[in-house]
């Protein structure tokens, strides 16, 4: 039988008494808040279907999420949008540990806005728990929180050996998360690593998953990762932890993109065919091919050694690095063992086909081809042979019967047959043009509700000189710019006329960005109390990464040694940090502070952090102050470059720093002067790893 | 009139409808969470007096507090115990801003067990506002959370040439708190340094004020802190900013005990004389007399150079250290300047007199006197005078007419006259003799309830080899022994039983203490959910300092980098842990965590930790993590000792630490083997000042 229902108590009570082959319908509207559990029980050829009236005509909005329990349920249609899940997933295959789901199937849904609003709340799109699940068709939308966005779980012999199908889905996008915690799959996890999987990802197509350096992070043994196209995505499929996985005629499109990836190998007995791999810019990790090193007597949750792999047939076009024996360092030692090299088809550029961290014959060669017009040197287990292009969609591709990919019997892409039908993208329209908006000193109190009244893109002018008494910090929660009237012949200066401290005179939150110019932020005014930053980012949930430009500003007088000129806070990230033409100076505290990740656990407040022209003088603290702490190997970030910057009698205390860079993977300090600072300690402190990129240059130290 | 009032509303009224000479009587009896406002106008010869029907007749309890405001209020009599105030302070010389308290006073009260819960929770028993203020006679009982005890705050011009008076008072104990903010007074701030206070600090008795260096800390100028006794405090009184103080005739008794200070002179034009400095064996910051070098082009909260500094009269009994100088770095360059130190008699059992660390002739010293015995070489302006004694209750002290301090008219000693007369201490006394509780493995479940029923001291009894499944971690909030049965042939073995994670097998909460003997601590169990650490301090409130020995143990399979053998976590403080005998292996995580307080601010897990006779094997993390990071120079923590233990195969990865002691002021590793360990950075990593005290001896490093 049919029925409509029309709430989450009927819906549930209807799935419970359905018999196979029903179909209930959910009434086409909002559904707010609706925890939905499914709890039912189908046939294999006549399964219960729960869809809504049309195709994307129920919308779950806010908290609220689905747990499928039971046997042959079929759930299609959906869209999840505006909210999050209360729960720990969005979707899951369970309604408890006592209630799994078997031969389910959810299918044709979208999941967009629907990220916990604070960052690092881990959470799950959808979260595989049993046997013989699917999610195919279904369009998932840029997840901005913590934890990867689909997961299978195999805690006991309930879930594991599942056979379940991710398949013909669009992940359409993910930003980059500045942290572990980024993926887009996870199959497993390490402590349930040594037992099979058997989950299919199959011909789904990945567009710019960017979360982290694992797209797809395979941690559990006999999965098949096939005909999935990974476009321009910075990170790849990684086989982490388990063995005898197949990695089978996948597309990595990098379009010479930056850090984009493909396929890197650890563990025992993986399979590597048939991909083809095209223009890629990663290296390291993230390289087009990266076979890893192992550690001796490796704990579970660490790196085991490569041992009886099998690459073979695959087509290298023109990419940055395939590298064996990636890691290596002083704890991963062990090279990779036993593994065959053979009948790959490789195109270069360059002077190099490889490189081998280890050279000690556990890579075996043999059958691989290269491009004639190769100028360097022909490896052994190489040949250099004529290439023929074919062209699949748009790509010009090599082809060779003998060697690499078989193109021509390759599903290549996909795009078209994945994600969901009735899915159409709504872009929303600027009502207006940008506005400017004046305010004069005297109207000082009027600031939060000028930005509270103006639109994404507006201008906000201070008019005058002298002093604008603040009596609370001003929140910025959209793109704005505040800046000094032109022709001023002295900054507007921002001071606290009230008895209670400012955390910051401008504070941004989730969705802002800010660029200010020409202003001056005074921490302390007569008797009034102290603000405790000129500029900071919310202590409140974020998940959304900020623009923040500081250009011709001051920050001075600041007393205490928690104060800064511009302040990060916890859980916040940067998109990028752009200080230029600005003084900070006669501060107890730090200049500018991006130190507030102190878990150790590789996380980081900015992305790129750009200082240029500024000037830091008689300062207690750090004049700039960055910290990623701990081992973690996901990220690109922080990128920080500092140039034409003057440091006068800043932190001249016992071990004190006056630029602190640490775990920075990419940094340029140059064009620099240090007078009089760093006396008590060091002018500059890196902790770098071995694989980053540092440069200090054309710098004087007096 | 005389009135009797029952309720703070009751007595708000009475207040504010008093007339000079009038007496409001407070009904003998607890009052709870009375939070009391006191607005009233006395007279110079007819205060309004507010008391208890009997002296200590009313205690306030739970969250009460009392706000002074208005003129010639007199407060007396009243017992604050068992709870803690809701507000910045216990009782405040004002109701608000506009409110503020002039020529009141505050007499004969009782403040104890009236801490914040929190540790880092900041708050003051008093706090003045206004001018000719009086708090004397008060007994104050060791305040165990942040913040000065007594404060004078100087926001504005209504606050400063205050002239108020902090006399007779008894500070019966504060102990340390591991941390800055451990002040038993504060006299203005940094920010208002620049002006007068004229603030009173006479005849009080600081006995064991142990809190930080700081025992007074004098922020502003012009007061006067005279004829105060200084009982085996570990700190000093600080002249810290401010210029033209006074100290006179105090006395320091140090009773040779360690860390015991004197007084710290920093900034112009200060005075030192008739003093008694007697055995006291603090350095450094901590001397009988530290005399500091200034920054130059000085932040307000900074050093200001010594200048025009006269010193003199005061009698220096055996103690460990006179240093002019203190402080020098690369940052404190201004040595002192025309500091005159003359007239001074020195009872020296060493070679030295004082350490200058500048000999750049700021110190002029003329007409000092040495004891005749002294064994060096006797430095100008001084010379050796036979010396007589007198005894001054119970003190045998040198007397001489033209040296030192005038000893025949200084009220050295005034200890019966400090305090609430009315105050008695009540102990408590042990209901009976300590238990053993026996607990079977097939009686996991009932732990907590045992526990709970325990008392202090009281011991429980694993009895049984195998395992213990638990479902829920053991809270302990009192003194206890947790222990294997003897004669067992295998340890008990702890593990979670559950699906939900156990943050750890055991968390000592706030008045805990523990020692575990012979058990074994496993992290991950079967599919169950796995086990976070095996012990951790709490992330509940905690105020109380905590025991810990962990004995003939084992830590065991866990399975994540954020798990540990033991835990600390921010905001609690081990007064001691002791590891030894026990072996930490199989973890990809950290032996023993005490790196929680990550703020950089001086902050640390622990004062002492000795770990001795421990094994730590196959570990991913670091085999000890004790962090302290900042430049806080108020305390002397922590203490680490490590003896006789073995590392193997422990934190192989790039830039990681084996033994990581960052900020550690007295550390010592002894007797140890590190093997395989450290080889991606180091064995043993230190972050030390050039006063700190360190020691790696007798290892090997294979
Ligand atoms: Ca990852
Ligand atoms: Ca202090």
């Amino acid at each position: 039988s049919n029925i409509v229902v029309d709430s989450p108590q009927a819906l549930s009570k209807a799935v419970a008494s359905a018999k196979p082959g029903d179909v209930i319908y959910l009434k086409d509207k909002e559904w707010i808040n609706a925890n939905i559990q499914l709890q039912g029980k189908g046939a294999a050829k006549a399964p219960i279907v729960i869809m809504p009236q049309t195709p994307g005509g129920v919308t779950f909005t806010g908290q609220s999420s689905i747990q499928i329990g039971g046997e042959y349920l079929v759930v299609k249609g959906f869209h999840f949008r505006n909210g999050y899940s209360p729960k720990r997933d969005v979707i899951s295959f369970r309604i408890n540990n006592d209630m799994l789901a078997n031969n389910c199937r959810v299918s044709n849904i979208v999941i967009e806005n629907y990220s916990q609003p604070e960052r690092f709340k881990s959470d799950n799109w959808v979260t595989f728990y049993g046997k013989n699940n699917r999610v195919d068709h279904c369009t998932f939308v840029n997840k901005l929180n913590a934890g990867p966005l689909i997961v299978a779980e195999l805690d006991d012999a309930r879930s594991q050996e599942n056979h379940h199908s991710i398949d013909s889905n669009y992940f359409k996008g993910r930003q980059r998360f500045g942290s572990n915690g980024g993926e887009t799959i996870r199959i497993g996890n390490s402590r349930y690593s040594l037992t099979a999987s058997r989950t299919n990802i199959v011909s789904n197509y990945f567009e710019r998953c960017n979360g982290e350096v694992e797209v797809v992070s395979v941690k559990s043994g006999n999965n098949n990762v096939s005909f999935n196209t990974f476009y321009e995505c910075e990170g790849g499929l990684v086989l982490r932890h388990g063995s005898e996985n197949v990695v089978e005629g996948n597309f990595f499109i990098g379009n010479n993109k930056p850090f984009t990836g493909g396929v890197r190998v650890i563990n025992p007995r993986q399979r590597v065919f048939n991909n083809v791999f095209y223009q890629l810019q990663g290296n390291n990790f993230r390289s087009a091919l990266a076979v890893l090193n192992g550690v001796p007597n490796s704990l579970i949750n660490r790196y085991y050694q490569v041992k009886d792999a099998i690459i073979e047939n695959n087509t290298f076009i023109n990419s940055g690095s395939i590298l064996f024996g990636a890691g290596k360092d002083a704890e991963r030692t062990l090279g990779p063992e036993n593994v065959a090299f053979k009948n790959n088809l490789v195109l270069s550029q360059t002077n190099e086909v490889y490189t081998d961290a280890n050279n000690d014959k556990g890579i075996v060669f043999t059958n691989n081809s290269l491009n004639d017009s190769f100028k360097g040197e022909t490896p052994a287990g190489f040949k250099k042979v004529k290439i023929n292009t074919i062209s699949i969609k748009g790509y010009d591709l090599p082809y060779d019967a003998q060697f690499g990919a078989n193109l021509k019997k390759l599903p290549l892409i996909n795009k078209e047959a994945t994600g969901a039908k009735w899915y159409k993208v709504v872009t929303n329209k600027s009502l207006r043009k940008p506005q400017s908006f004046i305010v004069k000193a005297a109207q000082s109190a009027t600031i939060q509700g000028v930005v509270n009244n103006a639109l994404a893109g507006d201008t906000i002018v201070l008019a005058d000189e002298g002093y604008y008494k603040m009596v609370s910090g001003i929140i910025v929660s959209k793109p704005l710019i505040i800046m000094a009237a032109k022709n001023l012949k002295n900054r507007p200066v921002l001071v606290n006329a009230s008895l209670k401290s400012l955390p910051a005179f401008i504070t941004i939150q989730n969705g802002g960005d800010l660029t200010v110019k020409g202003l001056a932020f005074k921490g302390t005014y007569e008797s009034f109390s102290a603000a405790d930053a000129g500029i900071k980012s919310t202590e409140q949930p974020m998940n959304r990464p900020y623009l923040l430009t500081i250009d011709d500003c001051e920050f001075y007088d600041y007393n205490e040694s928690t104060n800064s000129g511009f302040k990060a806070s916890k859980s916040t990230l940067a998109d990028s940090l752009v200080v230029i033409n600005s003084i900070f100076h006669h501060m107890s505290g730090s200049g500018i502070d991006l130190s507030a990740e102190k878990d150790d656990k590789g996380i980081y407040n900015a992305e790129y952090t750009i200082i240029k022209n500024c000037t830091f003088t008689n300062l207690l603290g750090s004049a700039i102050n960055i910290y990623r702490g701990g081992n973690d190997e996901s990220t690109l970030g922080p990128f920080v470059t500092i140039d034409h910057c003057t440091f006068n009698e800043v932190e001249n205390r016992e071990q004190g720093t006056v630029i602190r860079l640490v775990g920075a993977q990419q940094a340029t300090v140059t064009n620099s002067n240090f007078s009089n600072s760093g006396q008590g300690g060091r002018s500059i402190l890196f902790q770098e790893y071995r694989w980053d990129n540092i440069l200090v240059d054309y710098c004087n130290f007096y």
